[in-house]
């Protein structure tokens, strides 16, 4: 068992091409002994968003704080604190915060 | 793409051996196209507890509300919002409202 604060663990920030205001921390990885999937808590800070892209593994995301959307192609869905969002793999995507808070949201992906 | 508020979905009480004050919501499962995870979020009420159990497949834990323990054998381990823990394959867990709120975590596991 290991048991973590996500703010024992500093913030990188995202470097990604498209990436505008996103931090991420990694809570859960391989290097922890996860055997099949990571836990990621990414900020997006106001009017940032993530890249828009596609990619074979899926997310699953859940809003811990802020406002924001999630965009899938030319639609985009409100998300909040509370909303869970499931990506499927190869689905073009982005999160976008519309917010005047910080958007936060875990994200878990399988280790590919 | 699949957005879902928590709150949409009804909380079902958990009969497990064990369980004593524990709600479930599934927020993301094999029926709505999860290929590899499922992500639960669990309640469990002040005094409550989840099982004191093993199985062969980890849970990725993030507490969302409250305060309590993440017991492991004969240990335990304080957690409260904000807390991640892993519980690695074949670990005897449960987790404990040590609180007087309820105590609110996403497990997510993997699709066995």
């Amino acid at each position: 068992m290991r048991v973590i604060r996500y703010d024992d663990i500093p913030e990188t920030k995202v470097e990604s091409e498209g990436a505008v205001g996103v931090g991420i921390r990694v809570l859960i990885g391989e290097e922890n002994g996860a055997p099949n999937f990571i836990m990621r808590r990414f900020s997006v800070q106001p009017g940032g968003r993530t890249p828009f892209h596609s990619h074979s593994w899926e997310h699953e995301v859940f809003v811990l704080e802020g406002r924001g959307e999630a965009v899938r192609g030319t639609d985009s869905y409100p998300i909040e604190s509370g909303s869970a969002v499931l990506v499927v793999p190869n689905e073009e995507h982005s999160f976008r915060n519309t917010g005047d808070e910080p958007l936060v949201f875990l994200c878990i992906i399988p280790i590919v």
